[in-house]
Order: structure tokens, then sequence, then C-alpha cells
């Protein structure tokens, strides 16, 4: 089985290390696997002129799964997209038709202290936020900054066709009926007609799944109730662009932001793996990045692209494991707790499978 | 001074008239206050067979201020937009060009309880969001949805212009002058040329304010940073669609939403003065929503609009006793508080006036 690694910028390099390691470990008396390292990203720039370069591209293409750790830095997105190495992440999901980005929030019993979230409010919280990936305003055209009337006018595009909204449907009741059988849609219906078409299809879609309960919630509304019941959500499924916002407040609440993996599928279940942290240049080499969520990835990886659930399950284990002993990277430790290094932790989780 | 109330529907009578009773209170001694009441919402369509009714419309636009309960039902938002009661305050504030909304958040200390974030999280947060409100996403054209190859598309526009997005940043500088002096931007630069246009006006129009400290976030960044550090924010100034999910999620970490006015205004300082909680039509004529939202609406309206900074304040001061009393409506209630119903928690703070 072959895994493309995508390590790109930042932290990225440094904690993907990890996640491999975990997964040697685990496929030690098992499947073995192959990995291939390409460049993307800042770091793909540098060396080709290209944030997406072809190779890499096609390598991702060809692999049973790609292995992202993250792409592009505040510098870069001063440039022009292109150049970007934030950007070549959008290329690459278009390109490989990723449409539904899964990021599963969970609240770690060990790291509940962490959250600013009061304990009884966020215990037990166990949601997956569904993001459509390769619509909505982040592709739709026409886009663009013109001059109209002698000053500049900028305009983006909000597009949703009946298909692309109907196979993300599908993904997240199909996720529901795994879980606690609850969908909850989000869109912004009362003022947008793209979102009334979405709340139209998901409806029409959620016929086909009588066992799940479907609800709607505007976006606002979303991102009150998230932070004053996080409890209550089961699968969220929404648009790109309120996904983007909705699945950032939903990683904050738990505390455990360096903690949380995600999963980028096609319609053939190929997916990309990344943490849902980004590249944090700023303490990038130093060997204290948190490398549980790239790890983690490795978990998903396993689970959703190569159908190992069981070796999937073997990490989560080692995961939760070494939490329980008292190992912590710096962004989540707490006194009389041990504190470990990127390296060492990645040493830890091994060690353990 | 001249004073429309646009009562609307669920809970908007029943709230509105205790701001009434306050504003009354407060002027008992001062200049007199001449109120109009026009009907709007659902309430309005039911009677006129139009939510917003040209002479609502034409009373809002003549009146000193507006005083704005609530429209619009989960009901009504399945119907055509332009019989919508919730449009009607869309077309309010396109037609008076209300593009300035401030919504100021507060951590009212009696209330610190009744928030999910905990108490060292949230003590002393005092942040103000100012939304743009009469552009973006919500009134681009082309938008609808249509019919192409056989499936249905929606589409909607993300649109600014160079002066829509001037006029609003100098609004959030002079905001953060009269305040701790910091204003952070929220966009989504990365991704959108339409807000890469917002952060490059919003800084041209920052070298006019040397001293305003101004930074950038993108809108997932900020809707973490808003649940993660509160407290380092002082003024927000963002579009539209973001300002309406970023102000409700801020809404909610004090646990005091019950207890949040906001403000749109127009070029001329004229504005419409609305409570942040919606119409609530499940709790509508049982005499328990909380009026304090529109009674502190009520000092909002008389500082910005009818230049009444000491009335204002007189309102406000009374609030903040009647809580420090011990008075709680049912959603804020806690152990050892006396609850009070709508009415007589209007009656608690004009006795305090
Ligand atoms: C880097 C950026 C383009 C990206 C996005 O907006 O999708 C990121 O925020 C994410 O959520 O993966
Ligand atoms: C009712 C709705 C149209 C409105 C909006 O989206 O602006 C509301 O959510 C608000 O924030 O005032």
């Amino acid at each position: 089985m072959h895994i493309a690694l995508l390590a790109g910028d930042g932290i990225g390099p440094e904690v993907t290390a990890q996640a491999v390691k975990a997964l040697r470990a685990v496929a030690a008396n098992g499947p073995q696997f192959d990995f291939t390292e390409a460049p993307i990203g800042d770091a793909a720039y540098d060396t080709t002129g290209d944030p997406l370069p072809e190779a890499t591209a096609e390598l991702a293409e060809r692999a049973d799964a790609v292995l992202f750790g993250a792409a592009g830095t505040y510098e870069s997105d001063l440039r022009p997209p292109e150049q970007r190495g934030g950007h070549a992440l959008l290329r690459l999901r278009k390109r490989m038709d990723l449409f539904a980005n899964f990021r599963p929030v969970t609240a770690f019993p060990e790291l509940i202290g962490a959250s600013t979230l009061k304990r009884e409010a966020i215990e037990g919280v166990d949601l997956v936020v569904l993001r459509e990936l390769t619509s909505d305003i982040y592709f739709g055209t026409p886009r663009g900054v013109h001059v109209t009337n002698g000053e500049r006018v900028g305009v983006n595009t909000m597009r949703y066709t009946e298909s692309e909204i109907r196979r993300v449907a599908h993904a997240g009741f199909k996720a529901a009926q795994g879980r606690r059988k609850k969908l909850c849609s989000v869109d912004k219906a009362n003022v947008l007609e793209t979102m009334a078409l979405w709340r139209e299809v998901v409806t029409e879609v959620g016929r086909e799944y009588p066992d799940v309960e479907l609800s709607h919630l505007y976006v606002d509304a979303a991102s009150m109730h998230l932070i004053r019941r996080p409890r209550d959500f089961d699968v969220i499924v929404t648009g790109n662009i309120f996904g983007d916002i909705l699945s950032d407040a939903a990683a904050m609440l738990t505390g455990s932001i360096g903690m949380l993996p995600s999963a980028s599928l096609n319609a053939e279940g190929r997916g990309l793996y990344e943490p849902v942290h980004g590249s944090a240049p700023d303490i990038a080499g130093k060997d204290i990045a948190n490398p549980l969520a790239s790890i983690l990835c490795g978990a998903m990886l396993l689970r959703h692209s190569l159908g190992q659930p069981a070796m999937a399950e073997r990490i989560e284990t080692a995961v939760r494991r070494v939490l329980a002993e008292g190992y912590r990277t710096g962004d989540i430790m707490e006194a009389g707790a041990t504190r470990l290094g990127t390296e060492a932790m990645g040493d830890a989780v091994a060690r353990e499978i």
C-alpha cells in the first residue's frame, strides 16, 4: 500500500515524521506501507517555482492515500495566489475531487482542563463537522477585482449545483448512520438562494435515510449553539465557507486543537489526511509542536482509505494511553504532567503501539 | 425628539414596551420623546400584505431614531423572500443605508456564571463587533436558482466596492479611538479576492489613524481566537456575512445574549436599535422574555442618535443596579436570585432610573 507524504511547510515535516513512525510501528507485523515524499507549499515554490508541482499532484493521485502536513505561511499569503503555499492545497482538493472533509471533534477527558469552556459544557463532546470542500465561494466564478466608475470592486461567487449538494448530503447521512443518527445541516437559507437550494436538496436526500434525524440551523445560530450546547451535535454538514469557520470554532471548544485530525475524501474513498492545526511557522523546527493530530491522521487514513480499522484503533489506543500516562507537549501541558518534545512524543506513541 | 417604534414579531412588542418605559422614566424631567408605532415583519404582512409597508419605511426614515424589536419567524422563512418578516429588516437596513452595525459584547460580572466559558476566560471581556450591514453576499447580484444541464444551480454574489469598505473602516477606526485603540479586521484574504481588497482598503484607511493598532485575522482564525482569548479583542470590523456569524458567536461567549443591544447607523448617525436576540416566538406573550437588551438599546439610541450620553448612562447604571440587587429574568436566573417577568423587570429598571 502506497502512501504519499506531502509534509509541506512550518511544523508539517516534523509532525508528519511522527505519524510515519506510528504507521511503521503498527505495520511491523502486517502489511507494509510504501512511503513516497514529495514537495508542496512554500517549500515546493522555493525550489520549483510552483507550490503544487505536477509531479507532486500526480503522486498524490496515484497513491492509495495522502498524508499531508501543512502548507503556506503568512508571508506567502501576500504573494499572488498561484505563488502561495496555501493555494496548493486548494488546487489539490479540487484536482482530486476531495469533496467530503470530515473533521471529528472529540473531548479527550485528559485534556478538558485546557479548554476555555467549562468541563460540564464539553465533557462527552463527540461531533463531526462534514465540510463540502470543492465548491462554494472558494471556487465560483466570476471572481476578482476590477475597476468600475473609478473605484476598485471585489467580486466572488457562491455557487452550488444540486449534484454537489446531493453527494455531500449522502456522505453526511451515511456518517450519521454509523454514529448517533443525527444530522444537522447548516445553511443561510433565509438570506441566500444558494443556501435555500442547499436546504431543499439536503431535505430531499434525507427521505432516503428515514433512520437519521435531520435538523437545520442557520449558520449564525449554529455558531451560537456550538458554544452553548456542543454535546447536542452528532454530524454537522455544511458548505465550504461556513464549514471553514464552524469547524475551526468547533475544534477550539475542547482545548485539543493540536489533537485533531481530518480526512478529505473523494467518491472512491481515496483521501488526503491533514491535521486541523496549520503550519505554525513560529514554532517550526523547535521540536515543540504537538504531533498527535498528525499521528491520528495516520489512524484515519488506515480506517478510511486503507481498510485497516484494527490498525487504526491500535494507534488511537496508543495515543490515549500516552495521554493517560501523563505525557504532554507544551500546548496541552498542565501541572503534574511530563513535558515531551515532538520527537519524544512520537517515540512514546510508537512504543505504546 | 421623535422615535419610531417598530416592535415587530414574537417577543418584540413586550420587550420594546419595557424600553419605552425606561426612556419615559429617564426623560421625566428633561426633553420629551415622541413615540410613533408602526407595523413591521410578519405582523405587518398579515395585515397589509407587505412585511415592510411603505408608511413604516417612511416613518423610520423621518424619525430621529428607530427602536426595533424583532422581525420574522421560522414559519415565514419558508415563504418567498418578499413575504418574510425577517426580510423587512434587510430592506430597511438597505433603504436607510445603515451600513455600520455595532454590537458591543460585555461580560456583566453578575452574569458570568451563566456562560459556558470559564470565568477566567471571559472576565473583563469588553469588545465591539462592527459588522458592515448593507453590502456583501446579502445584496450582491446575480443571485438566484436556475436550471443548467438539467439540474438546479444556486448562485449568490459577494461584492464590495472600495468606498463601501472605506466607510466602515473609518467607522471602525473611530470606534477604536474612543476605546482601547485596537482594531482587528477580519477577512478571508487568502482565498477570496473581495476580501483581499477588504484587507488592502482597511490597511490604506489605517494610515490615517496612526494611534490605532490595526491587526488582521482570517475569519476561521477569528472564530477560534474569540473562544480562546476573547479579552484580547477591542473593536472587530468585518463584512456582512462574516459579521453575522462572528457577532452571534461573540454574543454567546458571555452568557448574556438576552442582555445585548445593537446599533445600526448610517452616515448621518441616524440609526436603528435592535436587541441581538431574535423574535423567540416560542416564549412570546408569556411575560418571561428578558427586556434588558431592548432597554439597553434605548441607552445606545440616546447616546448615538439623540446626543444624550448622560441619559444613556442613567439607563445603563439602572440596569447594573437591578442586576446587583439580584433581580433576574428566567434566561439568566441563578440560585439565590429573584425571578422577575418581562413587565416586572421593566418596572424595576424604571424605578431605579
Ligand atoms: C489555508 C486555507 C486556504 C484553508 C481553507 O480556507 O480551506 C484552511 O483554512 C483550511 O481550513 O484548511
Ligand atoms: C434575520 C436575518 C436576516 C439577520 C441577518 O442575517 O442579518 C439576522 O441574523 C441578524 O443578524 O440580524
